[in-house]
């Protein structure tokens, strides 16, 4: 796609956001999900919000043409996602599931599913939800209960309670279409703890007619309630009874990159979603990251306090702009070095799952795989301290309601939690995507960070930075060696997994910061937009010095091991 | 205080606060303060809570005698401040604040005020408050507009605005003693930005008769609305418009470890109150942590899945309590070991402040002056990580209201903000604590860290702890000196202000870990409750191998210096 077409995409999707959802998302957290007679009412606005989405299109930026989708790269869907979820993340959310589950169908659904479903979905008349987690389960699903039994019709009937589910219920489409994980029983008719059991059901809120697509009665799917939250309060988490519900199974999934998981074949739709989700959650939490840099921002450049601590930096009135104090600059460069380099990634590792050239696929979107996690739990630790750091350039100020701030703090807590809890995210790294291919994937990323980190040298501005970047690799590798230490304790892998993964989610941007380094410094010799690239100049060397040298008392601490964690009996803490 | 004694009477202020008030916290929360008819209401069952606290007297345990209270060491009215902030902390609020003023008031009030005024706040019929804020000025007092003009009969009149008054209205008490900063206008009528100009003054919500202590009518002390917060929503955080209220100047203050401050005479009983303040924020901020670690290790006990990665370690069931494994436990020690050291280290620095013994008095209270900055921030920043620690231990079922965690996160957040937010702490500490006195009182503190450092090396099981110890403060001297570098950059301190104060609250909290562990180690030799002391063994050593050694990495950090925060021009960020 063209650069220019890139740019007028992308400042419309920009101008639709910010002028038609962004007002939504104060009033909708003040007004919240309403539940009345076992449906849900989404906050005042938002059906006209979704409403509008559907009708300009931005709900399906890049869904396939053949589907009524616009076609266009999933990077720019991306890239469009970011502005929606900034303006309002509630609402995003409901759009952002649909799209996932929908892409889930195209890959796994029946083709009347494909005829019938998929297209309603993608329009928007109807919306899509993933149900995973019950009341005592959520990450081991050995112990899910609900259950879906093969009728001597030949349709199945699927019982069961699932919490958690964002969208589950709303009054925004005229159908929603669940996708469900559940076992099937065994022939004594019982339930087991075995994953091969486990099978992914498309369960429609109201039926579907497979011949003519149309809509019948509801379907078994009862509301038993919506969660109050500490945030994202315009998104309804619903708690759904499934009653003998009409349920279809749907196919294995045929995504790349799916090949080293350990887990029920039945479940590869699921894990697909759940993959995609989880770069939407990264995504998403960078997006309430950026929108919250926006309120500090503002505020540092407004707000009158102390003068400057050099006499020629002062302005002359009876204080400075609070951006002229070192430890105020330090929150906005944390903050925005962090941003600017994980919306890169992000995209990158967009780019990379969905690599069109099939000599490279394989190894691209491995490590695109393997960068999934970070993705999700670094971006969404990050995210979450950098909407508290606008806050806390805020002062009391950020704390009051009105000022903007304050929600998107406890709107962005949630990041680090659903999706798979971060701890999780850490797991999947170091347990999976570590080990998986013989360890070829972190080999591949490692290498290339090192041909970035070699380039860099070649820059005199850059040198000191390239410098550093490859010594960070050098650390990684020592961690990942420790790691695939036959010799390990079997404790040691959780014991480091966070660690590990917050080291590698700040090389990853480091690396990022380098490729922007370098451009930058090499148009600068051609005389570009000087002042946007001494900018990213500026972000670039800020995330190598104060950032990027963690990443050595990081892996010190990896290697510590587990034995100050385990050491300690459970009764005694 | 013999040790009985002491017990006996946390056991009973434990008790009290566990039945009486811990119930009001949720309820609390969801009801919020009321705003009506220009007055606060505050939520239901505070009230009676507040009363309770008064008649059963937990409310002035360490007042003195002479003014109706206790008598007891300050040591302890901190260590039962924390059960009542535990439990409700916007209740405790209140109190926490009436004892402040009070406090103030005893050190800088008129005779007929410690006759009338005092007695009323110690037995809590009256309560007290700390006005500072103005709408368009926090930290940078030069700003202040409010002004207190003397009047031909002897009499002072103060008018202005200020905003963030906790307490500042409230249905608990009949009357409400504000402390109020303003400024005293020249000879021309007019004020002037010269912080000589500011002094203190007492203004009664009720007018109080000097001679009889009797209420009069009101003061033109105007309550003109309350916020709307992210949390302690309990506590009224209230705009109050003083129109030509009857003012009160207040005296200097006498007390000790104040002789270093850069500031206006007239404002040393505020600042002393405000250091009194930033302690008890710090314990504020400790015994939200405590509690949310409480519904933390609860749910790490009871919630099943997955299995532990050693098979030995597995109960049989189905799935193991999520305790067996390593980033939960992680999660854990992180929380707990912060907790059980800061709460050694606050009462640790208020014997310091309130050491007795005149020939040691000057030397202790400096050092408790140097690390009251530290407690505040250090304590607060962390405090919000450990409360967020306990909600993502609990993954999604932490975001739900009902589950407690999520309260604590948000009332916790206000602890970083208020007092004077982080960052002014950090310049306290690095542009005030640090040159007073010739740099004596850290130079002093080190020397007590090196004192306990060295201890530990005699004992087998302390020994490689003690090493680590003595190499922070290694690394505290270091930049230490590079803040001292009469080549600095006037921009540095500023710049590394925050990650210094981190490194010494890590080092202060290592001092007392090192304590602690000696203690444990030297008794279990005599064998004492080993259970007891073989858990402080194990927190003491995760503290020692994972939170000490990033403050080597704090130390390179620090001194990178100022210009990757500066170089950029304030409109490019």
């Amino acid at each position: 796609m063209a650069r220019d077409d890139t740019r007028q995409v992308l400042e419309q999707a920009a101008h639709f956001f910010e002028k038609v959802w962004a007002p939504l998302d104060g009033p909708g957290d003040e007004e919240g999900c309403h539940f009345d007679n076992g449906a849900v009412r989404t906050p005042s606005g938002y059906r006209a919000g979704y409403a509008a989405l559907c009708e300009a299109g931005w709900n399906r930026v890049s869904a396939p043409e053949e589907s009524g989708g616009a076609g266009l790269p999933e990077v720019i869907g991306r890239a469009v996602g970011e502005f929606s979820t900034s303006a309002c993340n509630a609402l995003g959310l409901y759009a952002a599931l649909t799209a996932e589950a929908n892409a889930t169908l195209r890959r796994t659904g029946e083709p009347w599913m494909l005829e019938h479903i998929v297209p309603a979905m993608v329009a928007g008349r109807w919306a899509g939800t993933m149900c995973l987690t019950e009341p005592h389960c959520g990450t081991d699903l050995r112990l899910m209960k609900t259950r879906a039994v093969s009728q001597p019709d030949g349709s199945w009937r699927l019982s069961g309670t699932k919490i958690f589910i964002s969208g589950g219920d709303q009054d925004l489409t005229e159908n929603v279409i669940h996708l469900v994980l559940a076992k099937v029983p065994g022939e004594d008719g019982r339930i087991s703890d075995d994953l091969s059991t486990i099978r992914l059901f498309l369960v429609p809120k109201r039926v579907v007619d497979p011949d003519s697509g149309m809509l019948g009665g509801s379907n078994g799917v009862v509301v038993a309630g919506i969660e109050h939250k500490m945030g994202l309060k315009g998104s309804a988490t619903c708690t759904l009874s499934f009653e003998d519900a009409l349920a279809y199974p749907l196919r294995e999934s045929s995504q790349p990159g799916g090949a080293n998981r350990k887990s029920s074949a039945g479940m590869s739709g699921m894990f697909d979603m759940m993959n995609s989700a989880r770069l939407g959650t990264g995504m998403q939490a960078l997006s309430s990251a950026s929108r919250a840099y926006g309120h500090a921002v503002n505020y540092a450049r407004e707000r009158l306090a102390g003068r400057a601590a050099k006499v020629e930096d002062r302005t002359g009135g009876a204080a400075d702009p609070i951006v002229v104090h070192p430890d105020v600059r330090r929150l906005l460069l944390k903050q925005v070095s962090f941003i600017e380099a994980a919306r890169a990634l992000a995209l990158h590792v967009t780019a990379l799952l969905g690599e069109p050239d099939e000599a490279l696929r394989a190894k691209r979107s491995a490590i695109g795989s393997l960068l999934t996690p970070v993705v999700k739990a670094f971006f969404s630790d990050r995210s979450f301290e950098s909407a508290n750091d606008a806050m806390q350039l805020m002062g009391g100020h950020g704390y009051i309601r009105d000022n903007g701030v304050e929600q998107l703090v406890r709107d962005s807590r949630i990041f680090q939690l659903y999706e798979g809890a971060n701890g999780v995210q850490g797991l999947d790294l170091v347990l999976r995507k570590l080990p998986a291919g013989g360890g070829q994937a972190i080999r591949d990323f490692l290498e290339l960070v090192e041909q970035t980190a070699e380039e860099a040298l070649a820059y005199k501005d850059m040198r000191v930075h390239g410098e550093t970047l490859r010594r960070s690799t050098d650390a990684i590798r020592s961690c990942v060696g420790w790691f695939a230490d036959p010799s390990r304790d079997a404790y040691d892998a959780g014991g480091s997994s966070h660690d590990f993964l917050t080291m590698v989610g700040i090389v990853a941007c480091g690396w990022m910061w380098a490729r922007m380094g370098i451009a930058a410094v090499s148009k600068l010799e051609q005389a570009g937009d000087a002042t946007f690239l001494e900018r990213k100049m500026a972000l670039c060397r800020y995330w190598f010095e104060r950032e990027v040298p963690l990443v050595f008392a990081l892996s010190n601490r990896v290697k510590t091991g587990a034995a100050c964690l385990m050491d300690l009996p459970a009764e005694l803490f």
